[in-house]
């Protein structure tokens, strides 16, 4: 029995079909991923038409136009969005369009470790994989206020966006939207009560990024938010910081959704949010039948990694034996321009009596400054000893292509100088961490400053 | 002694002068490395504006109003290229600006393995060097049309573009310039003797590269051209295809620059076109102390390379005690779009009774189609039995950085099993590259599905 039917669901639905056709799978509410639905997709859309809009501003200098003339229409963006997300929604819920009785629309409740109950039925399952999922964080205290709130469950359903926007948290999708309904030409204000903002950790990238979105959009950072009515608006106040909006989008992160799924009723022992202990190499719940992956889990809540632990407890729900699965390569990446990756170990998890930091500005970089783009900071982490590459966090033009190649070296056990030895085109943005990778090398022992390997004739 | 002060006798330069201040470094003509003063960074430039008025097409699409209003300014668009030109130039002459007397201008000629001859002045070295690099390939029978001929030594001077150009060589700096002279507005008629452009060898790559520049642009493939006057522009005439231009740009390659230096004084065979055997590991001429690198080799001409040979040749010209050096995984890239890669060993180079194919086609993928960027095809090179990554040729939106990752993983000797382990984002054009790991994975012995290690709990 797999319980939710978005990406983690669907993975373990992947490998559950494989071995048996003895499944059942429960969906409550719409089908289709998150990600497809209110999440990745439609989130990108949008901010592909801000950045494409947004480029204007460089045509004079680029030798271009009537830039001036250039306007964004801000309900055909909207419509595009919803015209793509169907698109996207339409191809997950292909997957399980012919289930038919395999399928069941409603919401599931734990009865035991092979019982639950949807609706008025009850059903016994050897496997159970919950896969919940997560719902926007949205404070109680902001209920009065409903009507001028937007989530990402609303935001991309409006038929237009008014002019005046206040974004409450700046995480990735906080980041993204706020940056995004910039450009599309909402003054925005933006609130964060801590002072690093887009999952980063490190001061010294967080302090680029913050440059770089500061020219879209007012930011500020530190303090709690309070709401109030004001006329037809929205009066919000941080701090010192005070302004009326017409709506308030926010984006204080997801919250899993395992409440009323009676995990109480496994007999293992729960955390103070209700939550159990799951091995995140199996995805299973203590001794029991019982697996609980993607957002509901919270553990890694990334597409990939969600679908990772589908496929893990899919596989799992198939076999007595149980196997570990060794998980991936942490990787995030924010969708800012310039984009945020955070890759391997955190800069706040490192430990710094062990590991050296490589630094690299985008500033003046050669590719980003023919692109008029030059922004950013890369921060490289690794072993004083090894050079082994532990981690890295960067904002940087096109830096979720950067984390990728991070995430690989990382992943492939590299250490500086075997990403040095790799091939870095001219001119690319790839360049930019080659600099980061010779502050490095200039750190560790035995560095003799050409990095190819060699052997005597 | 180092001949040449482009990009590999710079980097020779760079290995030199840590070790001896008795170096002499020589150079013929303006200063200032081919890639910052006609290659690369124009290049580069002119592309970036091309692309960026291009983009007023998918406006309306996007929900942006007025791209029709748009315009380009030619002559604009060059005199930014040539500003840019001149903050490169000016960066890479600082290296050699205040050596003195150890930097002479003027044309270097050996007198035999120790002893050149500058002007009027002989010099002898315990090591030389040769670094001359390059020039644009010219067929001597157009010499008579020469007013009306541009190549990369002058595209970037001419004060604007005219309407009707023609292209002729669809290597990798035809195609860029092709497309980029096409997208800011002049009409475009290209030719290559051969079927396949832009370096590609895969008929598949090259067949989806076709469809994505005839979008731009007039292509004829498979005939030698003609040039004829007519009247105040130039008859182009390929096969069954006549059309008269303002101008012709000739990209039919470089010739390495070594007629004239004295080579036949070293004393080892040469071969037809003059040019003696040299070790690549090593970059030494034979038994001589006398090393070719860069363009003027010509064995690996693109800008990565040049520095590595200077940095090699420069550090064995250190030491009595030679050093074979282990070179890069072969990378290059065309900056079209969708941008061309090619890594590690190529398609026709493949022994096809060891390797499998994967391939994922980039006009449907998700990121892709958000962008409305849907165009390009990948195939990735795998031995059939071990899976080791063997090679790759893409065309795909921002295939540049997928190029770097698919390097970096052969670099790293990954199988297929091992690039799928690394992390990638969703939604990013990254998760191309797993469409086409996965359509290779089906076809290796042992596939079982889901690629994460695992161990028995």
């Amino acid at each position: 029995m797999i319980i939710g039917a978005g990406t983690a669901g669907l993975g373990a639905f992947r490998e559950v079909r494989k071995h048996t056709q003895s499944y059942l799978l429960v969906n409550d509410g719409p089908w289709g991923t998150m990600c497809a639905r209110v999440g990745c997709m439609p989130s990108k859309a949008l901010i592909e038409a801000a950045n494409a809009y947004e480029r204007r501003r460089a045509f004079a200098d680029l030798g271009i136009r009537g830039g001036e003339q250039v306007t964004v229409d801000r309900a055909a963006v909207l419509a595009r969005v919803r015209e793509l997300r169907d698109h996207f929604v339409e191809e997950t819920c292909g997957l399980t369009a012919e289930l038919g009785e395999r399928a069941l629309s409603g919401r599931a409740e734990l009865l035991d470790g092979h019982r639950i109950r949807v609706g008025d039925d009850e059903i016994t399952a050897d496997r159970i994989i919950l896969a919940t999922g997560s719902h926007p964080t949205v404070p109680a205290r902001w209920t009065p206020f409903a009507d001028r709130l937007l989530t990402t469950d609303s935001l991309f359903e409006q038929a237009t966006l008014p002019d005046r926007i206040a974004v409450v948290g700046l995480g990735a999708l906080g980041a993204e939207v706020a940056q995004a309904l910039a450009r599309l030409g909402c003054t925005v204000t933006a609130f964060d009560a801590k002072p690093l903002i887009a999952g980063l950790s490190d001061p010294n990238v967080n302090a680029a990024l913050l440059v770089a979105l500061r020219a879209d959009f007012a930011l500020h950072l530190g303090h709690e938010v309070e709401l109030a009515r004001d006329g037809d608006g929205l009066r919000v106040t941080g701090g010192d910081v005070s302004v009326v909006v017409d709506r308030v989008v926010v984006a204080l992160g997801r919250t899993p959704s395992f409440a009323g799924l009676g995990l109480d009723r496994l007999g293992v022992p729960l955390d103070t949010d209700g939550r159990p202990e799951v091995d995140p190499t199996t995805l299973r719940i203590g001794e029991t039948d019982v697996f609980l992956v993607g957002d509901a889990a919270g553990d890694r809540p990334v597409q990939h990694e969600a679908a990772d632990e589908g496929h893990i407890a899919g596989l799992n729900a198939r076999t007595a034996a149980l196997r570990r699965y060794k998980r991936r390569t942490p990787l995030a990446i924010v969708f800012t321009e310039p984009s945020v990756g955070r890759v391997g170990v955190r800069y706040d998890k490192l430990d710094r009596e062990t590991v050296v930091i490589g630094e690299a500005s985008f500033v003046d970089q050669g590719r980003a400054r023919i692109a008029l783009r030059g922004d950013g900071c890369l921060r490289i982490y690794a072993d004083k000893e090894t050079g082994a590459l532990v981690g890295a966090e960067l904002c940087a033009p096109d830096g979720e292509h950067l984390a990728h190649v991070l995430a690989l070296a990382i992943e492939r056990g590299s250490t500086v100088v075997d990403l040095l030895r790799a091939p870095f085109y001219h001119p690319t943005l790839e360049e930019g961490l080659r600099t980061a990778l010779h502050a490095l090398a200039k750190q560790l022992p035995d560095h003799d400053g050409f990095e190819l390997a060699s052997e005597p004739v």
